[in-house]
């Protein structure tokens, strides 16, 4: 209720669609006219998301083709609703009617019931991560927005696997393509080989692993992001935080910055072009009381050990009878690979928002 | 713009006022008609959030003293807007003339002028802790709401501070008594004492600290929160990003929880009263798919070290000029103490429109 | 911007879709869960809007069969976004050729130019009529609502067409019965056939027609509404408006109370049942300070002749210069008899989504 | 609940107060910075809309003095919140005993009661048009933002009075001074002088009158507004019926237009300056689609006759028993003069807003 499917204030993204209904999309409404609008652009994205990419990642196997149904033009947006859709293919729910009475732990089924008293058992349901396959078509778009107004790059990778930390990253340095380079979305390649086959070995021992995804953004101006409520941070925040399977969030320092002195934390400005200062440390991770202050935005987002495994587990029917849960659907071992393109979506939304809004402040 | 200092859906709060202007304070919109309200408990908040508490905080002197404006008849919620406000009264602009061409380090008051081209450089403005005033009331009549419609408890208190960590704490079984006892906010006496020569040492030392709050709801009911973007854990962290000086916020196992495996991660499910499971760990922190499950909602928020010192420190001039800043206004060496009531009312407020949502839902 | 194509609080819509593009229709999100959602309902009201039905509206031939994508399982309601879709199958764009540079009088062409500086010419676009089909297909579900949780009965017909004026119609006995017999969906016999001729002559002369739809709402409850911005009839005067063609509402007395006295304009209560007063008069219209007193809601809403004619008139090209402008194309000579369908589901869109809302002040 | 006391989108108001709470008003939300603001401008702008201005409004005597607590430093507004209230100060609550338990005719005493189960019955509450104090004062704001941006003119006047009709007017050519050299606010002197007469008749007869409220908005460019539910005839019909005792809303031609055929009704478009069109009639009223053309914005709003009359009144108590209601508090005999301001702030908040969303259409 309460728009509760609906992300954004000026550009905004309302999604719909179940794991194994007629199909998942969105409406991204909000987007300015005459903007060149590339269905390829938009289907790249949903191929870095989609299922089956490598043998890391759920054998679902989804083309995932998106299809624009409005608010496109000769190949510009209209400044209408962009509706965009996806249709469910390679749905089995036959192969979920085991899961009708048990409620998976650590997953949304007693949830959805406890909410809702009806769930859609044939699948995850809205739960699915299927669900963002709408927020990546729309981030698509709101990337391209970013672009056009002010040339920022968004760019996130898998930082950890489980206990595997990618240490050799500069993140003022990584580029799309070193990204996209290995299964697991690591641009540090001892790190990516150590993940694959951490993966590798918790797919083989029926179990999974979690990990952390990183975020750099860089050339978003000064002056985004507002003083309370809508902080750049609390947005940024919050929009990883309803990331299916997201625990945490950080930026700048983080929590560790927690464990530094204000002498040593503080950034201090030295005069820089444009009659706009810089600072020469970046603990704020580009943003300061909420609003942007041109220095690349850095956040960190943590992802639980995915909740489907295919070992034996207790938990509780429907009737709050104890049982034991063997075999389950077909699941990512470790959702972070995949993560990384919504991380980006998710982020690009936010930031061509405020974007869009800032243009109601620089008036007079 | 764009309702950026508005809150919530159907309970909301809109604050207004700057740290030197007339007051601060709230409109809380969408209280349910006919709760009693008690302004002793508003002021009750309001007492532990204000400044000159301690030596520990700050010592501009602000009594804080909320007058009710709105919305209240024969001390009952009438279910329209209640209006709240707090007299400045301890203001000292003269005290801030030094800082009107100048910007301090990972403050505000850059991003401000790159956002607005003006700024309230009589003190912080909004981005001071003032700010947060009407939060506190609004949050004190939704504890109110909270204990009328399901008894839930919210308690928050001070987990580190620096590298001080409050090791001896069971968070189910921490009481505000407990938290009041010590001016840290810290329940852990061996831990709040040490904690508490660190923040004095820091103030000695023209410096400042930062830490960490935990805070633990109980007695939320399974079913509150939404499916996508209205995640629980979304909305809480959007809540506590929002709150000056905040950088990271985790759910559950949050970071730590990301080294972990699926199969030590799931919280199993085990037949519970009330015809309900129960798990038997709470890796998800209370909530799952984004809705509480019934169990703790357990959260951390991570506070910078303030960002206002006394020391020297390099900095710019409005004209992009290279300066030194020294003296500052009057400031908290560590946030953290009164960032307890904060948390916990931003908690309290995020619960209770949930709570209020929850019955456009169960209506069949 | 701003989501303008979203329509409601807590039960909400978002319509998508150009009239020539890949399809039109609906989000609609906050559908309480369970509720039995039959698509023939949805079908039958589609049925009621969609062209070609008689030779009184436009002869474009659409099945206008709705799909529904998401948010229904085994036949009810999940309480997860239900998306909708009708495909645009007899779009025929090269009719419209001749209006790429030319600007209709009284059309959106030029104030979709003006705001956009894009145009879809291969239609009405998102001015089409054909938006409401998403509208249509909500209210329905809305109306599904109603029924579900007060018995709600919501009735619309034609009041006037041009200068024929329904007289012999007692509001409160208007039976959809009485108001589908007719192809002008007027329930007075007499002025029904009066105003079919009129259409047919204005038909083949090439001219069109404006009219009334009159509403009456029976069964809602006292206390919908909101006291200020919120109130009752400026929601569904906001959503009437915003049905294409509108030019006007009216709720109980409206502009012919204006000439009324008070002692005859007010209402006088007298004892009713269920320890609730009646009114002996209604020229409140079933609402008073904002809010429903019980008594059925009457309106009436001012629709123009339709904008599309066929004979030539005065206007200008795109690049400003005067033209004639001959043929254009299909369309209805009156929309009145389309309009009631349309009255209606907006109708129950307004009032499903303050059902529900009351839910959140009743609490206590 | 869900923001019911809130208006707008991007330029928002948030009003609170009873009318015998500890006083009445506003935040206003979205306001760019660097706007002089001169508190005399808002000043006068209440001082149109206060009791006790002449013998025709209501005795209750309140300088409605206006204090602005946030979001103003040195003469411009900051971007943030603009906070302001006004004092109840001629509060008689004892006047109002007698109302505790009976509900007034055609007031909202029943219907609140219905809603909330609770009454500020000393006075009307939130019912009373002292919340519009709050509209009056942003709206005086929103007027500068127009005069600004687009130097947009609103003018609104008396049109009628009961069966007195001013006919002798030119919309178009109506000033601010013509319509406040009369108390009636009626720029055509014959017709002012008529309804003067008629309700100070209305007064000694303990009787009330109602009218409608012409308004002219000239200077509005062409591209404002959005093509559906944020229709500007949407938008500006939900702010008029918003305000107290309004009961309809015409636009253009309005309900006299469904009388027209299409072929007069159309406005013909000729070529105009600045390579925009402009028409030779306006019938649409200065809104095609929903979007502004450019042309003068023209509408009426209709108002009952004031429900406060001194004559005795059939009515019901609280539990529902027949009574007759004699003397009442203070009140206007026709609420029209006060109107006038009120009208024009709605109308200039609305089209404030909309020039602000228009800044985020036309980025690229």
């Amino acid at each position: 209720m309460a728009q509760a499917n609906t992300f954004g204030k000026v550009l905004t993204i309302t999604t719909f669609g179940e794991s194994h209904g007629g199909g998942v999309g969105v409406i991204l409404d909000g987007c300015p006219p005459r903007l060149p609008i590339s269905s390829d652009a938009i289907q790249k994205e949903l191929d870095r998301r989609r299922p089956g990419q490598s043998r890391l990642t759920t054998p679902r196997n989804e083309a995932d083709q998106v299809e624009i149904l409005s608010g496109v033009f000769e190949g510009q947006s209209l400044g209408t609703p962009i509706a965009m859709m996806v249709r469910n293919r390679d749905a089995r729910p036959s192969s979920y009617t085991h899961l009708r009475d048990v409620y998976r732990p650590s997953h949304a089924d007693f949830t959805y019931d406890a909410k809702y008293g009806i769930r859609a058992w044939h699948g995850g349901g809205r739960a699915s991560a299927r669900e963002t396959i709408g927020r990546v078509a729309a981030g698509a778009i709101a990337r391209q927005i970013l672009t056009a107004l002010c040339g920022a790059q968004v760019v996130a990778w898998v930082q950890s696997v489980h206990a595997i930390e990618a240490d050799a990253i500069n993140p003022l340095q990584v580029t799309e393509a070193q990204v996209e380079v290995t299964p697991t979305r690591c641009p540090d390649p001892a790190a990516a080989k150590a993940m694959e086959e951490a993966i590798d070995n918790a797919r083989r021992a029926q179990d999974s692993l979690g990990g952390v995804v990183s975020c750099c953004v860089q050339g978003i101006p000064a002056g985004l992001g507002e003083p309370v409520f809508d902080k750049l941070e609390a947005e940024l925040g919050r929009a990883m935080l309803s990331i299916p399977a997201s625990k945490g969030f950080e930026i700048g320092s983080g929590f560790a910055g927690t464990r530094m002195r204000g002498s040593e934390h503080n950034d201090p400005f030295v005069p820089g072009p444009n009659d706009q200062p810089i600072t020469t440390t970046n603990y704020s991770g580009g943003v300061q009381g909420g609003i942007s202050n041109g220095q690349p935005i850095l956040f960190r987002v943590a992802f639980k050990p995915t909740g489907t495994i295919s070992q034996a587990q207790t938990t509780v029917t429907k009737d709050n009878q104890a049982t034991t849960l063997e075999a389950q659907g077909r699941h990512d071992p470790c959702v972070l690979p995949r993560a990384v393109p919504i991380v980006e979506a998710m982020s690009c939304l936010v930031l061509a928002d405020h974007l869009l809004r800032q243009r109601t402040v620089n008036v007079l």
